[in-house]
């Protein structure tokens, strides 16, 4: 029993957009289980203090040495989470640790090692605005931190061509400012200016600010590293409502035709 | 204030992939404050029934009427939870309930809708594989039900040449038989046979079943209505371990390409 008190673990969990009423059960008890956690600056911010919890802030782009860090700190012996944004498996934190397992000593493929899922940001958006991921669809990281942006453009063409709705993560960065203007364009030229699109920012936080635009409308300057930008497939609709419009695509691609 | 108590609203929830631990407290709250739980069967016999609460359980392929009734007992100043397994914007009631909003009377229009999202199949799946959506990726609905199969064909088509690792909804059912060996024939000639793929059957409940298999392996009845299939990109890795493999999909190309 107190070996088993002592082997430690590993969580790789999600907090969800931002919103506490959207993390799951299985995260809060993982989190009120742990010894340590461990993740970017503004995901471990949301984490209360206790006694007998280290807290692990680090910066933007040492995904590696943080999952190295959780790994050395389980293979110890201690209870870790570490902690991303949305869901883990997402454009986050899970790819990387299993990245830094691969390249790491044999010892730590023994460790337990589990992840656990949340509520990612283009459902949240897509929830927020109506049902645009409603039919098929793709997610698409436009970080060329990563990638060649030809990938990038390849994805999109190939994306548009297959009438996918299009869930965009990442979209624009001080860092990178002109990747998303020539997506943008790019889209336009592809889709047309009709195209319905959603930029959602920091949703369900209380800085939410969610807008339903055509294409033509549509500039860079409207997003930002916090926003998600979905693009609709030709069947996406708006319906108008006082109370705002709703964005939605169809289940069905022959009730529409019809 | 009895006003306001007295207006009916609408929420279209997701229940998760079946585990109550991953239920969000914002859909346990909309839960516990209905009066008119509506849905397929297998979901609302998740709901606990209470005093005050109506339960309005019906069979599948009668989404449009489920969703009519919805808005109509919220009209009448009931408060309806409809709910989808999953996350209700991914395949699900929320893209019904805003098919049957836009064709129904103007009035349903000022209604008090919200969805809630939850976590979806494929990032349930994912999670307890390892992160095989850790890059970008595409979701595709393998039911013919609601498009024609040469769309579907298509979609696989392109969904390969953009090198998405591919999450496949329904992919067979006993009214659909044969759709799957044909998506899994084509996908082998485009893929090969060593592409890594996950059959991920009732995730997180106590029937859970996990495959990891090369394609080549793989053949349709692995598959039934409660699986959901993913399929590698080209970059996604196995590693192995004595507790069982771990699916990954890489953040970077480049780094996999040095």
């Amino acid at each position: 029993m107190t070996g088993e008190k002592d082997k430690g673990w590993l969580a790789i969990a999600g907090l969800g957009p931002g919103d506490e009423a959207l993390v799951t059960p299985e995260v809060t008890a993982a989190l009120a289980g742990a010894t340590d956690v461990i993740g970017y600056i503004p995901y471990v911010a949301r984490i209360a203090a206790r006694e007998g919890l280290t807290l692990h802030p680090s910066d933007n782009r040492v995904e590696l040495d943080r999952a190295a860090l959780a790994l050395d700190l389980a293979a110890q012996g201690r209870r870790v989470v570490v902690v991303s944004s949305g869901d883990p498996g997402v454009f986050a934190m899970a790819s990387a640790v299993f990245e830094a397992l691969e390249a790491g000593p044999s010892r730590w493929r023994t460790l337990d090692i589990r992840v656990l899922p949340g509520i990612t940001a283009m459902l949240a958006a897509s929830a927020r605005a109506g049902a645009p991921l409603g039919h098929d669809f793709c997610a698409i990281n436009l970080s060329d931190n990563l990638k060649p942006w030809a990938m990038i453009e390849k994805r999109l063409r190939l994306a548009v061509e297959a009438d996918f709705a299009l869930a965009l993560y990442n979209p624009r960065s001080k860092a990178r400012p002109e990747g998303f203007a020539r997506a943008l364009a790019l889209l336009k030229e592809l889709c047309g200016d009709d195209r319905p699109m959603l930029f959602a920012r920091a949703v369900t936080t209380p800085q939410e600010d969610l807008r339903i635009v055509p294409l033509g409308k549509a500039h860079d300057e409207m997003a930002d590293m916090r926003t998600t930008v979905i693009v609709g497939s030709s069947r996406t609709r708006i319906i108008e409502r006082a109370a705002g419009p709703i964005l939605y695509t169809p289940r069905s691609v022959a009730e529409v035709a019809s």
